[in-house]
C-alpha cells in the first residue's frame, strides 16, 4: 500500500469510529427519551385524588427512574471510554451493534417489568438484559485494547477502571437474579451497583499505589 | 504524566465535551418533537364543526406552544453557553444528565398539565420541573467557571448573562407556584419569563457601565 | 477586545452555527421518521382482501408520501444553504427555532389532513404550514446575507437560487389555498412545486447570461 | 472561478457530505429504535403463563429481530462506504433521500409483516422494500464512483466489496419472493443473505488473486 493510501485509511477509520460513536449517541438519546413516553398520567378531580393516583403508579415511576439511571450509566461508561478511541477494527463494530440492540430493548424491558404478576420472570428478563449490556461492553473494551484502537498516550488505568465499572454493573444485576426467587427486595441489589463500582475503583487505586511503592 | 499523554488528555476531554453537547442536542430534539405527537386532531364533518373542535382543544394547543417555547428557551441557554466550553470536569457530566432528565420529562409534564381537574397539583408539578431545570443549569454554568472548562478568551460577561437568564427563568416559574393557589391566571407569570430575562440583562449592563465609569 | 478574544469569538460562533445545523438535522430526522408511525396497517385474511384494504387507505398513504417529500424538500433547501454558513448572528437563531416549530407540527398537520370531512379547513391548515415554512426560510436566508454569516468565497448565485426555490415552494402552497374552495384537485398545485422551482431557476440563469452579455 | 472560491466550494461540499451522513445516521437511529416500540408485552399472573404468552408472540419477536438485523446491515453497508466519501455531487443527495425513505418505512413494513393472514402479500411487500433498499444503495455507490466523490487513496476493492454485499442482500430478498408463493419457509432465504455476502466476497478475492498472478 502506498503512503498516501495508508494516510487515507487512517482518516477513513477515524471517521468511521467517530460515526459509530455518533450513531450510538443517537440511538441512546432516543431510547432514554422514549422511556418517558410510557409514563402513566395520574387522574383525579381534586389535588388529593391526583396525589393518590400518583401513589398508585409509584412502581411505574420507580421503574422509569431506574431505567433512566441504568441507560445513563451505560452511556457514561461508553462516554468515558470512547473519548480515547480513534480507530475501528476487530469486532468492535459488530459488538457495538449488539450493545445497541440491548439498549434499544431496555425501554421494552421496562414495560415488561411494569406488568402485573409473574414477578420473577419479569425481573430476571430485565436484570439479564442489563447484565448482558455490561458484558458486551466489557468485550468492546477488550477489542479496543487488543487491536490498539485508542489514541497514543491513553492512560493504562483507563482500561482497568472501565473494566471494573462494567463488571460491577453486571455483577449487581447478575446477583439480583437468584435473589428475586426469594424476595421482591431484589431491587436493592441494583441500588448497590454504583456503590460496588466506587468500591472497586478505590480498591484498584490502593493496589496500584502499593505496587508502585514496591517496584523501584 | 508525559507531555504526549497530557496532549492526548486535552484532546480526549475536548472530544468528551463535544459529545456531551451532541448527546444533549439529540435528547432535546426528540423531546421537542415528541411534544407534537400528543396534539389532539380536531374532528368535524364541516369547516364550522372543525373550528369548534379546535376551540375545545385550545388548552392542549396552548400547553404544546408553552412547552415548545420552554424547551426552546432551555436549548437556547445551553447553546449560548456551550459554544465556549472546550473541556469536561468537576460535576458537569453528572449535572448534564440531571438536566436532561428534567427535559425528558417535560413532554410528560405537559400531558399532566393537560389533565382535567386538580389544577394546582398539575400546575405546581409543571412549574417545579421548569424551575428545577433552570436551577440545575445554573449549577452547570457554575462548574464550567469553577473548573475553567471554557476556551481561553471567553468574555467574562457571558457567565453573568447566562446566570441572569437562567435565574429569571427559574424565578418566573417559582413565583407562579403560590399564585396558582389563588388564581388560574398564574400562567401569566410564565409569560413574564422572557421580559424578566431582558430586564435583568439591561440592569446588569447599566451597572457594569457605572462600575467602568467609577474605576480608573 | 483583544485579538485573542476575537479569535475565540469566531471559533465560538462557528461552533454555534454548526450546532444549530446539527440540531435542525436531528429534529427533521425525527419528524420525517414519526410520519411513518401513523401509517395504517392494512387488514385482510387473503391477499385480495389485503390489497382492497390498501386501496381504502390510499389517501393516508398519499398524504404520507406528500409529507415525506415536503419535509425532504425543506431539508434539501436547508442543506444547500447551510453548507456555506459559518457563523451565527442577527435573528438567524430565533428564526431557525420558528422554522423547526413548523417542521415539528408537519406530522401533526398530516394527521389533520387525513381526517374525515371539512376538506377546506384541513387543506388550508396544511398548505398554510408549508407556505409559512418556506416564508420563514426565506427570512433566514436574508439574515445570512445581511449579517454576512457565510464563508468567504460563497457564490452570489447561491442566494438567488435559494430564494427562488423557497418562494416557488411557498407560492405553490399559497395558490392551492383558494383553489381548495373550488375543487378537491387543489392537491395538483402542490405537485407543481418542484416544476415551479425548476422553471424559476432556468429563468434566472437565462437572465444572468443576458446581463453578462450586456455588461462589459 | 477564483482559487479562493474553489477552496470554499470544496469545504462546502465536504460539509454537505458530512451532514448528509449525519442525517442518515439520525434517521436510521430513530427507525431502529422505533422498531422496539411495537413489541408486545407478554401477560400472565404466573411465570408459566408469562412464558406461554411469550411463546404466542414468537412471530412478532422474530420479526423485530429480523428488522433490527436488516436495518443494522443497511447501516453497516453505508458506514463502510461513506467513511471514504468526502464530497457530494451527481444524484447522490437525491438517491440518499430515497434510500432513507425505504428505511423509514421498514418499521411499518415490519408491522405489516406481523399482521394475520394474506401471508404472500405481506411477505412480498417486506422483501420488496429490502431488495429496493439494496438496489438504491448500489446506485449510490455507482454515483460515488462515477463522480469521484471519494477521498484520494480510496482502495479500488472497496467499491467491488460494497457492490457484492449490496447485491447479495438484494438477491436474497428477491429470490425469497417467488418462494413465498410455495412455502412459508421463504424466511430461510433471508437467513442466507449474510452467507451469500460472505461467499461472494471470498469469490472476488480469489479472482483478484488469480488476475494478479496472471498480469505481470
Amino acid at each position: 500500500m502506498s503512503e498516501e493510501a495508508q494516510g487515507t485509511e487512517v482518516v477513513a477509520k477515524a471517521v468511521a469510529a467517530e460515526r459509530l460513536t455518533f450513531f450510538a449517541d443517537a440511538v441512546i438519546a432516543i431510547a432514554i427519551t422514549l422511556l418517558a413516553l410510557e409514563l402513566p398520567v395520574p387522574v383525579g378531580a381534586t389535588n388529593r385524588e391526583l396525589l393518590h393516583s400518583v401513589g398508585e403508579h409509584r412502581h411505574e415511576y420507580l421503574a422509569f427512574l431506574i431505567s433512566f439511571l441504568v441507560i445513563g450509566a451505560h452511556w457514561t461508561g461508553h462516554h468515558r471510554v470512547f473519548r480515547w478511541v480513534e480507530s475501528l477494527g476487530g469486532r468492535l463494530g459488530l459488538l457495538s451493534l449488539g450493545w445497541l440492540f440491548l439498549l434499544v430493548i431496555t425501554p421494552y424491558a421496562t414495560r415488561v417489568l411494569n406488568g402485573d404478576g409473574a414477578f420473577e420472570a419479569r425481573f430476571v428478563f430485565y436484570a439479564a438484559v442489563q447484565a448482558a449490556t455490561g458484558g458486551v461492553f466489557a468485550l468492546m473494551v477488550h477489542q479496543i485494547r487488543k487491536h490498539r484502537l485508542y489514541r497514543e498516550g491513553t492512560p493504562e488505568t483507563m482500561f482497568a477502571h472501565a473494566r471494573a465499572a462494567t463488571l460491577s454493573l453486571s455483577a449487581g444485576f447478575l446477583v439480583s437474579i437468584p435473589v428475586a426467587f426469594v424476595t421482591h427486595w431484589s431491587y436493592v441489589c441494583w441500588m448497590a451497583v454504583p456503590w460496588l463500582g466506587n468500591f472497586t475503583s478505590r480498591l484498584m487505586n490502593r493496589r496500584r499505589l502499593r505496587a508502585a511503592a514496591v517496584s523501584p
